[in-house]
């Protein structure tokens, strides 16, 4: 089952030639969740060959304009297109009013359902399948802002067939074997479920977090995810300028992920004075080797 | 003195891989106006190295998204770049509560002016300077929409030095005749001041008219633009679907372009269906041969 990320757009605040505002597009299976939403997203969308009608669910970290100034052409476009799988998008408070105002001033009727869906982070699970699910972490940025933590679900124990068969469980009992029950035989003889079933795999996890100063108490929350993505808005020369703004810098992006014992860093939400990335990852790797930058258009596994 | 458009986007509402939303460069002298502001606009400039710090008046023509969703964006990338000059945005009522929302939402705080002036237009002039003067003409769309006319005011009569020399005229009396005055000898001999000055040059028009059911009734307003920008939305075979959601086809606007005896027609505001612009070059050249097609990134003089 696919289950990775497609970075859309990588720059902070003032975009360049190259980067364009923050915006990711998560694959879970069939599912499709875009993660921020910066002016342009619906043309990075057409640029990389993602159908953003799929898209049921956007996670905007913050209402900072550029996390979320692509929403209004991109719910424009969905409906002009004829959409009518509904779209539910979670944010911080103050976006339904603006999305509200958006559509009466352009006299705009939508032919689709859009939800949406103001939290205040406190690590509550804001979106769950029977595959998947969300939880909101609080950041640290001028403005509410909130880390989004995608874990896939623990799946269902696997049946261990030539086990069960060599102890002659009848095959009615299977079913419940495979949802966790133990096997006692007529003579009572009783075999825990961990003797016929094999551990599911492990899940696999997904952290975004952007904008905020390194928040050093989420490394239980977080710790040991596949991926994480971090904003490295400053490399570490600019440590006060980064703090000044309520945001972090490569190096403690990646010290970060060294303690959370993380799969893989991603760094993005790259300040416009850096050309070239190379630094990022130089800055990024002399803590946690395993880290690179997020280049428009890549594609990262979740594995 | 340099006096000539640039394309920045050509698509109708839904935007294509090549082509943006509406959205164009005006410059004339020094001064840039920008006219209409697409999602995007922002990057497109600099695709196309346009310092859009230098913009010091946008008239948008109304308030669907593909037309202004580019403004919060540029807006915001302004403030950011230390912009300190004041920007003066004209367009229909709505804009003024829907910038104000997104600046509280955002807990934005500009450092420069920005007046939105909303205008139910009437043939008025909304903006005038030494030698530029810019018309609002109603349109007929779905919601308020307003035409721009950008009109070089009448330059001085000229001087004919060899004819006052020959006259007589003292020195002194130039600067009163440069002005329109006539002169009078001491033994009462008038002169009239056409005899004394050359003609200024004719003076140059540009118009902008999308989105609209094409208005006959504007030809007087536009007669003999030196440019004319009119929408084509859609090809006359489908002049139906045009009518309905009140847009031109290009056989249409061709036919205007001729009647107001325009010198040069370009048609844009393209629907995503037309992958090629072959056939629009096509049907407007049929009606009005100096026609062409508003490709992005193309530079129109104004002649």
């Amino acid at each position: 089952m696919p289950f990775d990320v497609t970075i859309l757009g990588s720059s902070s605040a003032t975009p360049t030639l190259t980067r364009r505002h923050s915006s990711q597009v998560l694959r879970f299976g069939d599912e499709k969740f875009l993660i921020d939403c910066g002016e342009g997203t619906q043309n990075r969308c057409m640029e990389y060959g993602i159908n953003f009608q799929k898209i049921s669910h956007i996670f905007i970290s913050h209402l900072h304009g550029d996390h979320f100034l692509g929403l209004f052409g991109m719910i424009n476009t969905m409906n002009l297109l004829s959409r009518k799988k509904p779209l539910t998008i979670y944010t911080t408070q103050g976006l339904k009013n603006l999305l509200d105002l958006h559509y009466s001033t352009c006299n705009l009727v939508l032919h689709f359902d859009v939800e949406v869906i103001e939290i205040i982070p406190d690590f509550q699970i804001v979106y769950e399948s029977a595959t998947i699910k969300v939880t909101a972490m609080p950041l640290e940025h001028r403005i509410p802002c909130i880390g989004w933590l995608f874990e896939e679900k623990r799946g269902e124990r696997k049946l261990n067939y030539e086990q069960c068969k060599k102890l002659g469980i009848p095959f009615k009992a299977f079913a419940s074997i495979k949802n966790g029950a133990d096997f006692k035989t007529d003579n009572g003889t009783l075999f825990p479920n961990e003797e016929l079933t094999f551990e599911p795999r492990e899940t696999l996890r997904y952290a975004y977090i952007t904008d905020t100063l390194v928040q050093p108490q989420l490394k239980k929350q977080i710790s040991g995810v596949n991926l994480l993505y971090h904003e490295a808005t400053f490399l570490h020369n600019l440590e006060s300028r980064a703090h000044e703004t309520f945001h972090s810098t490569g190096k403690e992006a990646a010290i970060f992920a060294a303690q959370a014992k993380v799969g893989r860093l991603i760094v993005g939400h790259f300040s416009s004075r850096y050309k070239d990335l190379e630094a990022h990852i130089e800055e990024c790797r002399s803590q946690f080797p395993n880290s690179d930058v997020a280049i428009e258009g890549s594609v990262f596994p979740i594995k």
